[in-house]
């Protein structure tokens, strides 16, 4: 069948990948849609490194970076996808075929539990076909889009970290970065109906973007410091680069909740100071539950999230090197679909 | 009357200095014993760093650092005290000549509200006598030791990181650090209950107190690695030097809260990465409530904590130079007091 692998960090089209074979439990499905993540294309830069790190912090079974990967081999990606049931593995009671499923992106088998994130063994989204986990399938409502439904899981990231943030209607928020995850951060905290939702972001489109999906206004951080703007509560971290959380630490106000969402994968230097002097706690996330997978889903479907705006273009699986490349710029695109 | 101040870099004794005079709601209290604090140590050598990091992050307010302070000037300090109340001032009700009392370290005037933490007007407890805040003064109960009275401040410290954790009894405590606020961690720690208590430090003096303080077990870090003697589910961070955060973060279970109690005044390195993977939580806290203050104050009168063995030595005021230097080294000494 045809796939998009990582090969010798570049994202390959190959028409030659085995076609999966559901065992017990799993399922057969064919991929509806498939977003691409900005952690793909920096596991497509970096991969190396993640996994390194991920090795040194004894993170294999945290699905953190895939460890156990092997670079010099293809790799398989893709985990923000939508699909249709084809056919259940032996023994395997599931929905119908035809019917439209989403799933947190997890493989059960009698291996264990393996996050289909990075693999050189269990196709991801970016294919035609892929396996899921019968018990793990949610079926997309009626009437919703499943290029929609394939948001439901960086949709899942931002209200996991809402969550987590413990944020109260009456708090200002500050969202610090508007990708993908920092658009989440924001439309899950206008469905908690926060009064005060300030978006940064030096890209003029995606400071636009994050006043449709909710945000109350959109700072220029190359203009003015975004803490000029509002004295926030609670601090999203969604941008991922050094430097960041200790310009957080120096602006904040005292008892500022800062929650890391931005996976920064260097080094970073702060200043213990300026977080102790103000008793900043840092709340760093990772992911969602399947409950909060499941809110997302429901979101979508009932109109609470609008994904439709994010979603800036649709390529096929041969087109998704390009892709990756074009979504270096934020004036251009914000989420990219893969259609197979 | 008699004091001693941080001049050029040293503390020096002085019998000079002009007598404090009470004004409307202060009350001149005679020096009983006042704690070297390690914080003071830090002021003693890198004065100049507190202050401008104190300034560039925007703490002036905070007592965090006593901003507003000239190093050219003498600097008054000590800010764990216990006294005896002399008179109040104007119209001042207040308790009676010869309660003995301690207080936050705070001072209250016309020009507002004070820390008594490093000043060039506010005598602190390294002197004969000081003034104190009337509604802030908190008396000692009988038939406990004015000495240990004293250390109702870093203990305070010590409750305050242990409440602002959350930990319950059943959750594994990891100590970094027996300095005199680990200590004060450690005993807010028993007095809750909680079944394991590590510490780690690398001096076998501490850790033997620590084991008097109501730690289960004391590692040194030279030998073993804390995390392998204990997997907590609460880190408490009270050594303040670059490096520990980051080695928390990585050898650290998913979920792990770190209080951060360790003043680190120098730039730190982090990988939050590591942090991000394991959603961990890193609070920063710093000093304590009022409330916490006078919890602290009955703990130790009540003997649910016993602060004796942690006094291991008490000097004159004419003797404060050479304890400083004494407290460089952990073998020898844990909390030193100034008996004027």
């Amino acid at each position: 069948m045809r796939a998009a692998v990582l090969r010798a960090g570049q994202m390959v089209y190959r028409d030659d990948v085995p076609e999966p074979v559901p065992g017990p439990g799993q399922v057969l499905v064919a991929v509806r849609s498939c977003g691409i993540c900005g952690s793909d294309l920096h596991f497509v830069k970096h991969g190396g490194e993640v996994l390194a790190l991920s090795a040194e912090g004894g993170l294999g079974g945290m699905g953190a970076g895939g460890t156990g990967v092997d670079l010099n081999r293809d790799v398989f990606m893709g985990h923000e996808f939508s699909a249709e049931v084809l056919y259940a593995g032996p023994g395997t009671q599931t929905h119908p075929p035809g019917t439209l499923v989403t799933s947190i992106p997890v493989l059960l088998s009698d291996k264990g539990v393996e996050p289909i994130v990075y693999s050189n063994s269990t196709v991801g989204g970016y294919a035609e076909r892929m396996l899921l986990s019968a018990p793990l399938l949610l079926p997309i409502p009626d009437g919703l889009d499943p290029r929609y439904a394939a948001l439901t899981e960086p949709m899942a990231v931002g209200l996991h970290a809402v969550n987590k943030s413990g944020i109260g209607p009456g708090e200002a928020a500050l969202v610090l970065g508007c990708g993908p995850i920092g658009m989440a951060i924001i439309a899950a905290l206008q469905t908690r109906n926060v009064e005060t939702i300030v978006a940064a972001d030096f890209s003029q489109k995606r400071r636009d973007l994050a006043i449709i999906m909710g945000a109350h206004q959109a700072v220029d951080p190359a203009r003015t410091s975004p803490f000029d703007t509002v004295t926030p509560a609670v601090v999203f971290e969604a941008v991922g680069t050094p430097g960041i959380i200790d310009d957080v630490l120096r602006r904040a106000r005292p008892g500022t909740r800062l929650v890391v969402v931005g996976v920064c994968m260097e080094p970073d230097t702060v200043h213990p100071f300026f977080a102790i002097a103000k008793e900043i706690t840092v709340q760093f996330v990772l992911a969602y539950s399947p409950d909060e997978f499941a809110q997302s889903l429901r979101a979508i479907a009932e109109g609470d999230i609008d994904v439709g705006p994010l979603i800036t273009a649709e390529v096929g699986l041969d087109e998704i090197g390009a892709a990756f490349d074009a979504l270096a710029d934020p004036e251009q695109h914000c989420k990219i679909l893969v259609t197979p």
